[in-house]
């Protein structure tokens, strides 16, 4: 279907994901290059102003941390040319040994949904990705052909269930069948496609926000143990600019397996730059502090 | 931001629809170059197969229907040179004379749905459309940048409540606060940024899956007039080759304001192809059928 060829990724995307955390510590960097930023590390808004930015988050943070999360909607606002970008950043990532998990959030139904999966986790596609970001409104089971994908080529889905934002509980801890909230029940469904697929960390994961531990309980919210159930890999954006703090992570995900929590940061590394240095430092703060508090 | 400058778009979106179904007749076309519908087309799957299922839709559609509905996840597929595609078919549609919805269900939270806003409703970016699909699951409230961009610019933002898939229903028939599902919490969330704005026909709409008539009551269902009351522009998929009928369509929105709502059909209107008489022939049948029953 497409006319650029990657290599085929050898191994299962919990096992990789786990190896990478091993060898740099858990941090997730978000690459998010917003008009703020660009402006801040005085680049223009533009496609050339996008592909400095990116170059300069793969130089400063291989080695440093384990996995990039390209934020898909800062590449879509320059749209053909944006996503051109994309495609260098995925590519220049892979050979400087990042992991990167696509964050766009997709989802549709039927051929839709399959052709989503086409795109992010097909072999062969030019944006095809470690793992992309899909949320469930439309249900967990019209992600099938995402699962059944990501699978097969050894990469990731990431589920939304408990988003960052305040305004996600009026559905997130909605009432779906059996009482539990609607972000549990998409928990639990991952948790099922994990067991049917019998891998120690499986293909399909979950973002959950790291401000939850920030926020009181309110009776809707999963207990901590839920996560170690998961049996995936958790994606926990919030940290820092949006108000979760290591702690906060430590006690949230205490208990899970190492190497499958990914707290992700955008705002408080990249806002270091443009310095490579001073970008490279930051994120080794962040990751040490995160290290320190995850097993 | 971008290099590519859309004209203005001048009048409301809600009042552009509802002029532009008065000239034809209510149907919407849902533009899905699929791997088996490019195959049947005898077009490589490809940028440039894409480009000429997408000419070709163009020249067929233009003056028989009032909007076209391309699926950003088959453009999507083949990376930015899809996406390229995608913008050069939002300009052919716009010279054409037919406004186009991008269905690309996008959502996310803060200065990254306002990316999605620049993207997809922003003047002045390649993939500006007449409106845009988004999806709730962070919560309406985390749209508020889109909503403010289809307002400022004339543009539409037209917001999942109930999917055409029975998946779906795990989330959308939830109980949300007060005990209403999901679904009918975001249009009646529809329903007050539509009062707030005061137009005849609001900024955002909502997608209702024309299916739902076709399925058993189960008392989470919304009442058939509740549609009446959202104030914008009901995108209804799902007829044809997904199962609704004109009479199911006619039932469902009955009581809404001529205009306002727009069923959708893909493959059973692209499956006449790839002749444009044809295409032309199978969609105004469609169309005619949908002017019967709605008002």
């Amino acid at each position: 279907m497409a006319t650029v060829v990657t290599d085929p990724v050898p191994g299962a995307f919990g096992a990789r994901m786990v190896a990478a955390v091993a060898r740099t510590g858990p941090l997730c960097v978000g690459i998010d290059p917003s008009p703020q930023l660009l402006a801040d590390w005085g680049l223009p808004d533009s496609a050339e102003g996008l592909a400095t930015f990116a170059g300069r988050c793969v130089e400063a943070l291989a080695g440093v941390v384990p996995v990039v999360k390209p934020q898909v909607a800062f590449f879509e606002r320059h749209g053909a040319a944006g996503i051109a970008v994309l495609e260098r950043l995925l590519a220049d990532a892979a050979d400087a040994g990042l992991l990167v998990i696509a964050d766009a959030k997709r989802g549709d139904v039927g051929s839709t949904s399959a052709a989503y999966a086409d795109a992010w986790l097909g072999e062969g596609s030019p944006l095809a990705a470690d793992a992309v970001t899909a949320h469930p409104y439309l249900g967990l089971g019209a992600l099938a052909p995402m699962v059944e994908m990501a699978r097969r080529n050894g990469r990731g889905l990431l589920v939304v269930a408990r988003s960052s934002n305040p305004e996600g509980q009026s559905v997130q801890a909605a009432a779906a069948a059996g009482g539990r909230a609607v972000g549990d029940l998409v928990l639990e469904g991952v948790a099922a496609l994990n067991r049917e697929e019998g891998l120690a960390v499986g293909a399909v994961g979950a973002v959950v926000g790291a401000t939850l531990a920030g926020r009181p309980a309110d009776g809707a919210e999963p207990a901590p143990t839920a996560f170690s159930q998961v049996g995936g890999v958790l994606l926990a954006p919030g940290l820092g600019a949006q108000g979760a703090t290591p702690a906060d992570v430590g006690a949230l995900f205490a208990g899970c397996a190492p190497g499958t929590v990914l707290p992700s940061a955008s705002r408080s590394v990249l806002g270091a730059g443009p310095a490579v240095d001073a970008l490279r430092r930051a994120a080794a703060l962040v990751r040490d502090e995160l290290s320190a508090v995850l097993a």
